[in-house]
């Protein structure tokens, strides 16, 4: 995998670039949406090729405990399993073990715990989410980290920027031998940022391809994930992908963007969609609304996607009125679409030397 | 609309035509898929277009109540509303107000009830089901009709008939003031001859471009729904389609084409597909079963459909064991595709004089 630098902002720390991998380029800022049980919900393949999806993210929690790895083994890996042949950046699966498992027991060889879906008992290791990460193929794989709930004590923080150091050392070992994608390092450290600092260190004197800011969206208060990236995107190496984890709305990607982050997951977008909210370009839209039932016009005038140049408010809010199947998949079609277009246009306007007309455009009308 | 016959079987009744509408010609034996709340559910027009669907039946008590004609009338129709731009048939409305309105009354004039939505009251008369379905834009219409309960009385399927026979005649006389599609005349009769003949000479007196057999699947054994179908086909105008209303399965429908049954609809494909139950050239496969956890081939080699030319049965296993949107989707796919197929293998066979060999290959492979 390689990392190059297009075009960097001269008023913010935002940069455009382009992220090469054996399953092809990866332009950025991007946003992956994510897959978690090997499908982005109620979307195929093609309808992410066409809303302009260029790598997705898939959990290894959940693929690990089902379909399971020797059914996965069988196609050789992920890929060929969901029919999808862009690249595929997969979690550790520490954290959804830590949300989702029942009686997650953290020990210094790694974290025991008993799947959510049948109560059978696991652990995984730092070798053990390298090995199960080749083995679904991933182009990009993430070590394993800790994740401090929050709010947590500095002691609670200090140890898991420990564990997480640790456990990244072996993670490298274990990738070394096979080195099949590029293994991210993922930073921790809570809200304290002598402990970001420590982390930091840690990770960028191991050395890994990539780095990505962990255990934000947990709970802290917006100003508070907004500083603390800030203050671990700045420290990152400028040559290197930065990925923000887990973060977010609209307005939360350009602000990360601006810092210097280049790749996010969320599941914002496709979750949203599911609950009939809507991203446009003039604001969030609830479908639900009364407003919409006689409105012919299109979801956002401005969108390219399949749903914006189908069908109308009154349609889409008459399928999601009536549970209709088909509600889901066109509204997260428009959301996914909306993502990879609020990132291709700050790239464009990264290349054209736009990015902070693009910023205030972008809020004065989402504000609208 | 005009039906031509282009082939005849020698050794059973069944028939090869075409339909022609405003909208297209269809191809006979034709199976119409159930889109009732203005979705084949889990499906866009594009999947049902590539599935080679080639006209679509529409619920007129749902669409009436949801999202409403003053709704739809903004789009001039379903066609636009849904995004569809193939023939539509709409049924009465009256078969539903029995299954799932509440406090439905019958009366003269027409059927009272209540909205299984919201509680609001109603009244579905032969005039006004007419001009429901042509504000709707249906290319094909059907009469108001009264569909007996199984097992019905002599005394109570002999009302039926008599309502059935006047409210026809009302449907005629309102359809005639603007003939914008075309208007089927249903005959009831429940399981008695006598009254089914009474039901078939009344209609055909009063003169349809073409006929349904109503009253069946309604619960009673498959062997009198065979022979009531059989009976009510072959005293049917040679020269008009025949549409046997809500039947059935594969075997169903090679057998009612044998009749000389010229159209289907039935929920059977779509909410099997739901429920993990799909049909193959080879028998019907339910995919929950752990006998396809591993199997990497096609839920049917045979079959051309989206979801077999990409996907495994053990993919398609872990969607639906998932519980993933994106399974109802190409389970649907699939079994739309099947019936499609069905209905093009048997008009093929029926082309090239050879429908009782197809018969016997159909059968001895559907029970493998």
């Amino acid at each position: 995998m390689r990392f190059s630098i297009a075009s960097k902002c001269k008023d913010t720390k935002a940069r455009a670039g382009v992220l090469a991998t054996a399953r092809g380029e990866i332009e950025t800022p991007v946003f992956m949406p994510v897959g978690t049980q090997g499908s982005v919900k109620s979307l195929t393949p093609e309808d992410l090729e066409a809303a302009g999806v260029a790598i997705l993210l898939g959990n290894t929690y959940h693929l690990y405990l089902r379909p399971g790895l020797n059914v996965i083994d069988r196609f050789s890996g992920l890929h060929a399993f969901m029919n999808w042949s862009r690249p595929i950046l997969t979690d550790s699966g520490g954290f959804q073990v830590f949300s989702l498992a029942t009686l997650a027991r953290i020990t210094p060889e790694g974290v025991l715990f008993r799947s959510h879906i049948d109560g059978s008992r696991h652990m995984l290791t730092p070798e053990k989410v390298v090995e199960i990460q080749n083995r679904l193929g991933a182009d990009i794989l993430m070590c394993l980290d800790h994740c401090t709930a929050y709010p947590a004590t500095l002691h609670e923080v200090e140890a898991g920027v420990a564990l997480t150091t640790d456990w990244a050392r072996r993670c490298k070992t274990a990738w070394e031998e096979q080195q099949k994608g590029a293994l991210f390092g993922i930073v921790q450290g809570g809200g304290y940022k002598d402990m970001r600092e420590r982390s930091l260190h840690d990770l960028m004197t191991l050395g890994f391809p990539g780095y990505a800011v962990g255990g934000l969206s947990v709970g802290e208060p917006k100003a508070a994930l907004l500083e603390t990236a800030a203050f671990t995107l700045e420290r990152l190496p400028e040559e290197s992908p930065r990925y923000v984890m887990g973060v977010g709305s609209p307005e939360d990607l350009v602000a990360l963007v601006s810092m210097g982050a280049d790749m996010f997951d969320c599941v914002l977008p496709t979750r949203n969609a599911r609950n009939g909210s809507l991203f446009t370009s003039s604001g969030t839209v609830n479908i639900c609304n009364a407003a919409h039932r006689f409105d012919t016009g299109p979801l956002d005038p401005e969108c390219p996607c399949y749903t914006c140049r189908n069908y109308s408010r009154a349609y889409l809010r008459h399928l999601f009125t009536a549970r209709e199947l088909l509600a889901y998949r066109l509204n997260t079609i428009h959301n996914i679409t909306y993502y990879v277009n609020l990132m291709a246009r700050m790239r464009k306007a990264l290349l054209e030397g736009k990015f902070e007309a693009f910023k205030k455009d972008f809020y004065a009308k989402r504000q609208m």
